[in-house]
């Protein structure tokens, strides 16, 4: 729980749950993660939802465990037939799924005598599993290699995340800035064109709005170098004269 | 656009943009198109987000591709640099990216005189790919091979969903009932595994809800025969006496 936080680079989302799929529930835990990641400057580069399978979300571990260097996972961690993501991390890694002892001491001084074998489901981990807490967060969370283990539930997986900005710090924080424009995509298309080819270190985005009032297409400028972000941004404004913008 | 709809079982998505990975932009297509895709008996199955990177994006819309069904993408179709869905298209089936006769004709028609190179942009489409109406959308829905391919604006994609009510259905929709109750999952764990074992055929899915004074435990049961569906909630409301239920 001391020391510096880890330094990581890329990291992979892996929702689970029948439900994001069936569309009985949206979806609340990637955004307040993307968010959260973006502002450590830790680049978040897949996110991926499967089903309550054991097998599905097994495959699905090995490999984001594979490619990025953390994954955050989301659901499926309760006492019920349909959560099984600690089984499948314990398959993705061939490690057998045990119960944590630190974990069961925290469930039996929280229970007490009424402790039963099915709030002892909630002490399962696969074995060589840590805990990272923090400060702010009673409860600690489970880390699997370089795999971090969050519920589904949006209130208790916002209120986790502060593990992750207490123990992870991305290389490079991006710094962006933003150019909102009464103009369609179609009319600025070449100048664009001519700024992104102009400013290869920046990572240059056009969304087109179609709610807004007040704008037609929002152009986003990120760079590691702020001024990069600056100048590229100021190279498109020149480029298309008289144009409103904020 | 005429015939009976096209029966499929199994469907994936796949949602391109940077956007959606760093935090700016929370995703809100998933939600109309499982909602849409369970109504009609179709089972989504996994959903990918991926950034704008050709390379990216040609390797899941080959996998999924693959794997299931129909595919259904959402993003990266507008004019500007960031915008590579197609020519990912075109990587993954290793077919060339061409302008579309029928699609230019009607970009043609829309800006007469005033159509542009940029425009034209627009109506560019992987060789082979099929171009899918239906009477409440004037604009048509290009589809390669499986691959159906929407816009990523909200506005947009929910209103283009009606091209895949009128063209696929599923093979068995599923009957749903929900039971909601005032105990933890911890508190009917036994009861809720006797009842998923005595009744394989319906999906039990068990959701805590954490903001709602009327329920703590949502409990759903999905099944092809409604009746089993309704039995399998009765089983386990006769296990669970005196409890509070709507």
């Amino acid at each position: 729980m001391t020391g510096e936080p880890a330094i990581i680079s890329s990291a992979a989302a892996l929702l689970i749950g029948n439900e994001l799929l069936n569309g009985k529930v949206e979806d609340r835990n990637l955004g307040p993660l993307a968010r959260l990641l973006r502002s450590l400057g830790i680049r978040l580069q897949r996110s991926v939802i499967v089903p309550d399978d054991v097998t599905a979300i097994a495959r699905e571990v090995a490999a984001l465990s594979a490619s990025y260097d953390v994954v955050f996972t989301s659901g499926g961690v309760g006492p019920t037939h349909d959560d099984v993501t600690l089984a499948a991390l314990a398959q993705a890694f061939s490690a057998p799924l045990e119960i944590h002892p630190e974990l069961e001491a925290m469930l039996r001084s929280v229970y007490g005598g009424a402790c039963t074998a099915t709030h002892l489901r909630l002490a399962r981990a696969p074995r060589g599993a840590q805990l990272k807490g923090c400060p702010e967060v009673r409860w600690p969370t489970l880390v699997m290699r370089n795999v971090w283990v969050f519920p589904g539930v949006p209130e208790l997986f916002r209120m986790k995340l502060a593990t992750v900005r207490y123990h992870l710090r991305g290389s490079e924080p991006l710094h962006s800035v933003v150019l909102r424009l009464q103009l369609e995509e179609t009319e600025l298309t070449p100048e664009l064109d001519a700024v992104v080819a102009r400013f290869p270190e920046v990572e240059i985005g056009s969304y087109p709005q179609w709610s807004d009032p007040t704008c037609k297409t929002e152009i986003t400028f990120d760079a590691v170098d702020a001024e990069q972000a600056e100048q590229a941004r100021a190279a498109l404004i020149q480029l298309l004269p008289g144009v409103l913008h904020s």
